[in-house]
């Protein structure tokens, strides 16, 4: 399913749902770009000890744009002996959410740009239609923002959302050239109150001017009128006067609430499916993950730390389990199995003996993916083909036990030899540590 | 006319001739952003100095990607009464050039893009069509290591472009693991000396095998092959062997050669558009065209100079004529009539009292815009619209005139006092400097 800004709050709950119910996840992200000093396989060079690759990755990657992101939900269906697969492909850019919010900048890299229009890549779906999304401080500051203005209305302290902060300091002082203007504004709420009309929309006029219209109507008429900015598709701003009484009025400032908690919802974006994928606690699969995960970390949850406050960081982020189909793959007993580990290649001698072509079927309503007709670099089908390949090789596991079983869970004991759990770099914390002691060192970072 | 990598060499007689037999230029670009640093109206803010304005968007600016570029060409049509107008909307992107080519890095800003994106601008025509193109300096790298390469096989020094250099060291070694493969490829070889077949295609294979091979061939068959590597579709490279005689060597050198002086334009793509105007000594007429100017500069010719280079460099590529229609609407006589300088305002204001509309025609062939329907920044619309201010404004200086004209071309002395000829930044070289000094100038700094 292809999921951009206009049809995304419609998917949501589907989204949610297919979290819920499933086995296992699986992701992928595409990116504008990998790295932005060195070449990339000298960035990702296997020499490299993990700190390495973290610093490099943190200080060479970061600013390129994860920009296409591919879930994958894979629910084990007992009756059918089979997984079944609701595939989505998020586009996401960091579309301002108002005129005062960050202005985002990243780097597109011509290689990578270039390389993922040699496969189709809808660029019109990122740029034009792309969900926003905000990380957890801009969220914070926003919710701050929303709150602030809701006490200080509640508590009768300061003025309604809707009227500026100055509006009640008395007369405005109205500079020469406005005068005629505001005057005519003043005629006509005055013929407002006098006839049977209930709205009046004045001509579009600057910022300056509109001011001084809140602050003269808010001096001249303090009851019985709604004044409100309004944007026209164009961009052109122009101000609404409503007479309303006090019911009226209450009624409409709880609608501009309501309204400002679903633009806030809105502005969140696609961090709410970060958010649910991170509290459902399953098994989260990606094939050659660690990038995926620091560009999912960076831009929809905080800056990236310092490697140490970034395993934390993780752990606190995916508590249950990650698993990388890569390093799987490099690990006993497929090690000797499997000749490479790109993961087009892993996928093709993972459907030939000794493994077996998983069993899988697309969910009604969702697009099926045919793995003969490669569709490689799309995030969503890269995500559904790292769920393959990690059926494939639980399964294989099976073929170990007396008697050898066909179907290994994705919650198999046999499979946590292989999770990331606390070493998404291949890091260990010592054993002695327990998760509480994560806890306790992740909520001393958070406060610093 | 909308030009992209599909179509950019069927165009490129059509958009020199329009060039040359224009009687000036208006010409526009978009940008993937704006600033890095201070917010945009700071970076142009009225106040700084053309030094400070200059260093600021030199600092903030040229990181970004100038990724459409308009070109309308006005010609005069003495029988009509009437400007014949040909616009040209080129798709840009530096697409590499081969593996070993520069992979430029460039910034989004997501205000300029999500403003683009509300303009109905088309993302995929930029990043999956765009023209490529190479600055001087790159080119001059290219066309050298061709050049090399032709010298030493017509001087016998060195070896054919097709054989790898270290190929006539004798045999070569080969790695116990390689051994199979090549005497394989040997037997190959012979058997295809012995039968009628007249090419070999072997199966894809490493690029280190690849040079095992070339060195074992050269070694074991001085004469009567040729050995070249071809690349797929997929992008796997497989060798091909022909048996060939000296005169059929010989064609194909030559046709090499001649598809390497080919893909050697191609590389310079949308440059030479650049090269084209800059030759063409006419009038190029732009709206607040020093961004675009800069960019022009920096991405088709050299990295930015210091601004008094940046002045030389700039009188040498466009040696005769600049304009900028809103420093003219700056200007008197239309200071006092113009009250709004943007774009967009000032082709409204253009086609009211005492101004005339200007009398234009599409010539055919070329999609026609009507300024009733604004299609607003796309490149080829602004261009457009920028050379009907400009049109209107020379042709409001003839009212001036005894009797007064309607019509005032783009070579008339009126036009003068609005060039921006040695000052693009409202500098102006001591009056008492020649242009040839300028050049001498100019050229002592093109040797440091």
């Amino acid at each position: 399913m292809e999921v951009t800004r206009k049809n995304y709050k419609d998917c949501l709950n589907t989204v949610y749902s297919a979290i819920e119910e499933a086995d296992f996840l699986a992701i992928d992200g595409e990116f504008s770009g990998i790295s932005d000093g060195p070449n990339a396989s000298a960035l990702t060079n296997g020499l490299d000890t993990p700190e390495e690759r973290y610093t490099k990755l943190k200080k060479h990657s970061m600013d390129f744009l994860l920009f296409q992101f591919g879930l994958c939900t894979f629910k084990y269906d007992q009756t059918k002996s089979k997984y079944i697969t609701k595939t989505f492909n998020f586009y996401i850019f960091p579309k301002p959410f108002n005129r005062t919010s960050p202005d985002i900048k990243f780097i597109c890299q011509s290689s990578s740009i270039d390389f993922l229009a040699s496969q189709g890549f809808d660029f019109n779906k990122v740029f034009c239609h792309g969900i926003p999304y905000l990380n957890q401080e801009e969220e914070a500051q926003l919710r701050e923002q929303t709150e602030e203005r809701r006490n200080q209305h509640a508590n009768g302290v300061g003025t309604p959302s809707y009227i500026s902060p100055s509006s009640s300091k008395g007369p405005a002082h109205i500079p020469e050239e406005h005068k005629d203007f505001i005057n005519r504004v003043v005629e006509k709420v005055e013929a407002l109150f006098a006839n049977s009309e209930k709205t009046l929309d004045l001509e579009p006029c600057t910022g300056f001017q509109r001011k001084l219209i809140y602050q003269t109507l808010n001096w001249k008429f303090p009851k019985g009128l709604h004044v409100e900015t309004i944007e026209t598709e164009k961009k052109e701003r122009y101000i609404q006067i409503s007479k309303v009484d006090e019911e009226e009025r209450k009624r409409r400032e709880q609608q501009k609430l309501e309204k400002e908690q679903e633009e806030l919802n809105d502005a969140v974006g696609f961090s709410r499916v970060i958010h649910a994928i991170s509290k459902s606690g399953k098994l989260v699969v990606g094939h050659n993950m660690l990038l995926d995960v620091m560009h999912t970390i960076h831009q929809f949850y905080c800056p990236l730390p310092e490697l140490l406050h970034f395993v934390m960081v993780f752990s606190f982020l995916f508590p249950l389990r990650l698993l990388d189909t890569k390093l799987m793959a490099s690990t006993q007993p497929f090690k000797e199995l499997i000749t490479y580990t790109s993961l087009a290649e892993l996928e093709k001698q993972l459907k030939e003996s000794p493994f077996k072509p998983p069993q899988v079927e697309t969910a009604e309503g969702f697009l099926s993916y045919n793995t003969a007709q490669e569709q490689l670099h799309e995030a969503g089908y890269d995500a559904y083909i790292t769920g393959l390949c990690f059926i494939s090789m639980a399964n294989y596991l099976g073929s170990f036990l007396t008697p050898p079983k066909a179907y290994i869970s994705a919650r198999s004991k046999l499979i946590e030899p292989f999770f990331n759990k606390d070493h998404v770099l291949y890091v260990t914390f010592p054993k002695e540590w327990k998760t509480s002691d994560l806890y306790q060192l992740f909520s001393a970072f958070g406060k610093t």
